[in-house]
C-alpha cells in the first residue's frame, strides 16, 4: 500500500491558505453535530518517527472545544496494563457517543515494534492482528467512526527531519537511537509497516495514508479526510443506513479493502433447558461437609493461581430465584478476599449507556491471578435487552458472535472461563416468589418486575435456549447448575470450579 | 491506650460457641438493613504482626453477601498511587452508599511504617495524621459509619506466633525480617503505634483495640463491636439524629476521645462581585497578539511542570453564557495535549450521588506534572445544589470548610490551584441569551434551564458573593475574570496562569 503514495505532492502556501481555514472551522461545527448525533469518533495517528504525529495532533485538536475530546498518547504498557489482556488499554479508551478519541500512536503501536524487535513471533502477530480487526469491526458495527491515518515519509526526509532536530540544543533530545535505527534499516521498516497496514486495511476501517513530505499536503489530506469522513457518517446516521464501509476517502489507488470473515468456534453440546433433570439433592450433613472440603480445596487452588498468574472468570446468569447470590456467597467463602471481587450488574449507568455495551465489561475484569465473579453478564444483551427491545434484532443477533470474540480474547490472554446457568423450573420459582412475599424478612427480594418476568417465562426460555446453543464455546463453556436444592447447587458449582481449575493448571 | 488493655482475658470454648453464631447471623440480616438504609460502612483492621487481621478478615466477611461489600489488601503505593496525593488511594475506595468496604491495613499503615523507618519527620508525621482526621470527619459528617479495629497483642504470644509459622514449610515464608525486629523492638514500636493511635482516637472515629492474645475473645469483640455499632448507626439513621459521635462501645477505659478543631485557613481578601469594574476590552490585533504570546510561554512552562513534576488544577466557575467554554479553550490550545485533560462536570451520576459529594472529584484529580482543568467544580454544592434544595442547610454550609481542606491536600501534595470566576453582569448576559435564541447555529447552547437560573440572579448572586468570600485562600484563590469582552477574558486568564505558575515554580 505505501508505495502507491506519491510522496512527491506539495501545495503551495496560497493554495494551502486558502482551503485550511475552512476546514478548521467547518471541523469546530462539525463537533457540535457530532454530539448532538452521538457520533462516536476515534481518530488515531500512526506513522515513520519525525512524520509530524504529535503536532498534527496538536493541531487538529485547536479546532475542537476541549470538552468534546480526549486525546492519548500511547507509550510502553504500566505494570497494571501488563495485568490485563492486550486490548484492554484500548478499551477503556474508547470515546462517549458523540465525543472524540484521539491517539497518538495506537494499538498499532506493540504489534509493529515488536515485529521489528522479534519478539514475537509471525504466527502471534497474525493474532494480534486479526484482535484488532475485531475491536474494530464490534466499534463500527456499533456505530463508531474511525479514522486511522498513517503518517509516511521518505528516507530521506526523515533523515533531514532527524538532523534538524538535532543541530538544536532544545530538540536534540528528541532523537533516540531507535530513531536511527529506523531511518538506516528503512525498508525493514517499510515491510512491517505494510504487512500490518495490509492486514487492517478493512471496510470497516480502512486506512489513510498521508503523504508527509511535504507539510501543506499532509494536513490538507488530513483535515479533508476528517471533514469528509464526519460528514458521510453524519448523514448516513440520519439516512438511518449503517456505515458497513469506512470513510473511503481514496480514490481507488489501494488495494482493495478486507472483506473480513467472522471466526467460527469450536462448541460445547448443550441440552434444551426442558430435558435438564433437577431431581438432585443434598442432605445437610453431606453439605456441610462437601461445602468444608471444597472450600479446602479452593483457597489451595487459590494460591496456585495466584503463582501461575492466571485470571479467572465466573459468569452468573439464572432465573430470579434460583439462588445465584447464596451460590456465589459459598464459592466466594472459599477464595481469598485479596484476590477476587464480586461484580453485581445492574442496569447501565448513563456513561455506560454510551458506549459499546461490552465496555463496561471490560472495565471490569480482574488483573492476572484475580478472580472476577459477575453477578449477571454481558449475556442480558441476548436476554433481557433481547426481550424488552433495549437491543434491536440486529444488535442482539450479532452479539452472540461479540460475546464469543470477547471470551475468545480473554481465553488468549489466560483467563480461565466458566459460565454458570443457575436453574430451577417454573413451580420451584412460584414457591419461592410464594415464600418470599409471605416472609416479612425476605420481601424486600421480591418485586414487582420479577413476577412480570416470570409471565415471560417462556420467552425467556426460547432466549436462554439460543444462548446456551450458541455461546458454550470450548474456551468459555456453560455449565448447568441444578439449583432445585441450593445445597446441592453450590457443591455443583464449587466441584465444577475445582476441577476446572485444575484442569487448566495441569495443561 | 494501648497498656489500659487486658491482654490476659480469655473466653472458654463454650462461651465462644454460645455467641458468636447469634452476632454472625445477626451481622447478615444487618447487612441487609444497612443496604435498605443506604448506610455506607468502613471497616478496617490494623495492629501487630501475626495478630490475626487478614484471618479475621476472612471470618468476618462469611457472614457478608458478597455483593455488599469489597475488601482491600493496603501494601506499598503503586507508581500510579505515587503519582497522586497521599490520601487518593484511600478516598477511591470508600464504599457507595449501604455497602461495605473492609480494610486489611489501611491509611494507617504508612504513617507508621515511615515513623519506625524515621523516613518522614515529626512534623510530616502530626501533618499526616491531622489529614486522616480530616479524612474520617468528612466521611462520617456525610453518615459513613467507620470501625477503626487495632489487634493488639503481647511481645511473647506474638514471639510465639512467629515461631509457630515459622515451624511449618507452608508459612514460614509468612514471617519476615521485619516481623522479628518487630518482635524485638516492641516497644518502639508500640510508642509509635500509641502516638498514631492517640493522635486519631476522634470523636468521628475512635479505635477499639481488640486484645488479641486470645482468638476466641478477640472474635466477640470484634463481631460485638460491629454488631452494637452498626445498630446504633442505623438507629442514628431512623431517628434523624446525625451521629457526630462513633460507636463508643467502650467502657471509658481510653483517654478521653478527641474533639477535633477546625483548622482555620489565610483568606485572600475578595471584592463583592458588584464592586468589580467590567470595562476592560482587546481590540483584534491586540488579543491575537497576546494570545500567541500567552501560548508560546505556556507551552514553555508546560515542559517545566513536567520536570518539576507539579500538578496543576484549574477550576472554572461563572455566570451561564459567561465563555467558560471558549475560555478553557485558549487555555488548553497552548498546553501540551499528553499533560492536560479538561474535565467537564455534569450533573452526578447515580454512583456519585452514592458517595460523599467530593469522591467524584478525588477520582479526577492529575497525575503529578499533568494539568486538569475542570469545567464547573466541587463549588457547585454552595452554588446550585444549595439554591435548588439538593443539599441541606448543613451540609452546604458545612462545605466551605471541606472544600478549603480538601485543596489544602492538594496543594500539600504539591498541586498549584487557580480558581476562575467568569464574570459578566445581567444586562450582558441577556444580550448573549438573546443572540443564541436568534442565531440558528447557536440554539442548542440556550435552554430553559438557564432562562430559569437567570431568574433567580440575585441568590446566586449572593452565592457566590459567599463563597468567593469563604474559599479563596492563600494556596487556592479566587480570580474574578473580566468577561463582558471574551477577548479580554481569555488573555487575562492566561496571563494569570502563567504568572502563577511562574511565581510557584520560582519558589
Amino acid at each position: 500500500m505505501l508505495e502507491t503514495v506519491d510522496l512527491k505532492r506539495k501545495v503551495d502556501k496560497a493554495a494551502y491558505k486558502e482551503e485550511i481555514e475552512g476546514l478548521k472551522a467547518r471541523l469546530g461545527v462539525l463537533q457540535q453535530e457530532v454530539k448532538n448525533a452521538g457520533l462516536p469518533v476515534i481518530i488515531l495517528f500512526e506513522g515513520w518517527g519525525a512524520a509530524g504525529k504529535g503536532s498534527v495532533l496538536s493541531d487538529v485538536i485547536l479546532s475542537l472545544d476541549p470538552r468534546g475530546f480526549k486525546t492519548y498518547s500511547i507509550t510502553e504498557p504500566t505494570q497494571d496494563e501488563l495485568r490485563k489482556p492486550l486490548m484492554w488499554r484500548y478499551w477503556t479508551k474508547i470515546p462517549l457517543y458523540g465525543q472524540f478519541s484521539i491517539f497518538d500512536r495506537s494499538w498499532y503501536q506493540e504489534v509493529t515494534n515488536y515485529r521489528i524487535e522479534q519478539k514475537i513471533s509471525s504466527k502471534e502477530i497474525k493474532k494480534r492482528l486479526h484482535n484488532i480487526n475485531v475491536f474494530e469491526r464490534q466499534l463500527v458495527d456499533d456505530g463508531y467512526l474511525i479514522l486511522k491515518f498513517f503518517l509516511h515519509v521518505s528516507q530521506k526526509e526523515q533523515k533531514k527531519r532527524f538532523e534538524k532536530l538535532e543541530a538544536s540544543l532544545n530538540t536534540a533530545w528528541r532523537v533516540t537511537k531507535k530513531n536511527w535505527e529506523q531511518n538506516k534499516e528503512y525498508d525493514k521498516y517499510l515491510d512491517v509497516y505494510e504487512e500490518a497496514l495490509s492486514a487492517t486495511h478493512t471496510k470497516q476501517a480502512p486506512w489513510n495514508i498521508i503523504a508527509s513530505d511535504d507539510q501543506n499536503s499532509q494536513h490538507l489530506d488530513i483535515y479533508r479526510t476528517i471533514v469528509q469522513s464526519i460528514e458521510s457518517a453524519l448523514q448516513a446516521k440520519k439516512d438511518g443506513s449503517i456505515r458497513k464501509i469506512g470513510p473511503g476517502s481514496w480514490d481507488g489507488h489501494y488495494p482493495q479493502m478486507l472483506n473480513l470473515e467472522l471466526d467460527t468456534f469450536k462448541m460445547k453440546e448443550m441440552p434444551l433447558l426442558a430435558d435438564v433433570k433437577l431431581d438432585q439433592s443434598l442432605e445437610q450433613d453431606e453439605y456441610k461437609e462437601e461445602l468444608k472440603k471444597a472450600r479446602r480445596r479452593l483457597k489451595k487452588l487459590h494460591n496456585e493461581l495466584y503463582r501461575a498468574k492466571r485470571p479467572v472468570i465466573i459468569a452468573y446468569e439464572g432465573w430470579d430465584a434460583a439462588g445465584k447470590g447464596g451460590n456465589i456467597k459459598r464459592v466466594a467463602s472459599g477464595l481469598d478476599p485479596r484476590g477476587y471481587e464480586v461484580n453485581p450488574i445492574a442496569s447501565p449507568t448513563p456513561d455506560e449507556l454510551h458506549h459499546q455495551y461490552l465496555w463496561r465489561f471490560w472495565n471490569r475484569l480482574p488483573r492476572t491471578g484475580h478472580i472476577a465473579i459477575f453477578d449477571r453478564t454481558w449475556y442480558g444483551r441476548v436476554m433481557v435487552e433481547r426481550l424488552e427491545g433495549f437491543a434491536t434484532d440486529e444488535q442482539w443477533q450479532r452479539a452472540y458472535q461479540e460475546m464469543n470474540e470477547f471470551e475468545k480474547e480473554l481465553s488468549e490472554w489466560g483467563a480461565i472461563i466458566l459460565k454458570f446457568w443457575v436453574h430451577i423450573d417454573k413451580d420451584e420459582q412460584l414457591r419461592r416468589f410464594q415464600d418470599r412475599q409471605n416472609t416479612p424478612e425476605k420481601q424486600w427480594k421480591i418485586t414487582d418486575e420479577d413476577w412480570r418476568n416470570r409471565e415471560k417465562w417462556d420467552l425467556y426460555e426460547e432466549a436462554v435456549n439460543d444462548m446456551l446453543q450458541k455461546t458454550s464455546t470450548e474456551f468459555a463453556p456453560w455449565y448447568i447448575i441444578q439449583s432445585q436444592d441450593k445445597k446441592y447447587a453450590r457443591i455443583q458449582a464449587m466441584n465444577i470450579l475445582i476441577e476446572q481449575i485444575e484442569k487448566e493448571l495441569d495443561k
